[in-house]
């Protein structure tokens, strides 16, 4: 596979890209990962995505696909030869696709609520209500998923294992910015181990960004957004 | 198919049941509609999709399955000897899959907005813009999608058709109640051509609602919001 012919239009940090590249890794298939810039936006940028101009953008032989979870998907459908991300059976499908869902429709609007609030300020008892309570809905939904393995898609990465999974950065975040614990052997202690499994994971683990350097991303955006007049 | 092993959690008039009761028309399955009463929830519901509560609920084979896309293509992955829903072709189906998604998440919260607004009372110019601007969109992408036939699917209804039509009588309420044109000859033809083949399908034309009815519904909903203590 030539690097000419799949491109990921992205940006370090950004969870929705990490899924993407995810997936081409765990297909083994090469990409050129052009960096965004997300302030001044590309000519390609926003010709592959002109309905949300945002990233990610998958780009296989000149046509674009945009939106993650419709990228991984995709991204199985096409290169058929490597390990399967969705599971096979039709009903673990439709809950894999269900939470995976429910992640991005529910959940992760918290998550980014919190990471996106300044050290030193309030985070809301009701926003970190709802991300503890995602937790530990994913956390009994995990034996659920996974009748053995390590990972809700069985012995491999799977589909919600990566629609999760990149979310685990923004945790990080979160647990150190404001001292909290979110992922608690206590109370979580299947999401903490397949947490382990997940980030040491060959698809994964040059693809997690260094929190230190996420913090550091986050309290550009936060600046920017206080700077932004009130309405 | 014994019609006590299919049973979809639903009510009349539900676009995102009709999506559910289409899928199982296009592919000949019996099945049994629970009516739910949405004001006290049955425990059925409840146990069926605890995250959620809401219609509708596929049960097969005693398993809940939720969330009205989802539904839509565990259909087609399961009942795989009728004719297929979604594109066979993986460029297609990402395409179809973004444009679902766009529908649920961008378009159909206007859409939402303007069929509560009672009659008489002002809809709002950027909300109508948002529903306009959305038909457009989908205006321009129904060659894209459809080289043949009548269908984003081609000559048959597909996965984009399913999601997309069922607004359909949410769109007539709005024309009628608020005395508007959205779907119109001049701005989107293909769209006119195609709503009406849509709603004279085989697997449509029994489950459409008579926009009538759906005002009624639609103003008991407006008169329960409106009661409601405001904040």
């Amino acid at each position: 596979m030539s690097t000419t012919e799949v491109k990921v239009l992205g940006s370090t940090g950004s969870p929705f890209v990490m899924r993407a590249v995810i997936a081409l890794n765990i297909k083994s298939v090469d990409y050129e990962l052009l960096e965004q810039n997300l302030v001044v936006k590309s000519e390609l940028l926003l010709k592959s995505n002109p309905i949300y101009k945002k990233i990610p953008v998958l780009i296989h032989a000149d046509k674009p696909i945009c939106e993650s979870l419709v990228i991984v998907q995709y991204i199985d459908e096409v290169w058929t030869c490597g390990p399967s991300i969705l599971p096979s059976d039709p009903y673990d499908r439709a809950i894999a696709r269900f939470w995976a869902a429910y992640l991005d429709d529910k959940w992760f609007p918290s998550v980014r609520v919190i990471v996106l609030t300044a050290e030193g300020d309030e985070v809301k008892k009701e926003t970190l209500q709802q991300v503890a309570t995602g937790l530990e809905l994913l956390e009994d939904a995990f034996p659920k998923c996974n009748k053995d393995g390590n990972f809700f898609g069985g012995e491999r990465i799977g589909y919600l294992d990566i629609a999760l999974g990149c979310f685990l950065p923004c945790l990080r975040v979160i647990e150190k910015v404001h001292n909290l614990k979110l992922l608690d052997e206590a109370k979580t202690p299947n999401l903490c181990k397949w947490a382990e499994s997940f980030c040491s994971d060959a698809a994964v683990k040059d693809v997690i960004p260094e929190t230190d350097k996420l913090i550091e991303f986050a309290k550009v955006l936060i600046a920017k957004i206080k700077a932004r007049p009130s309405n």
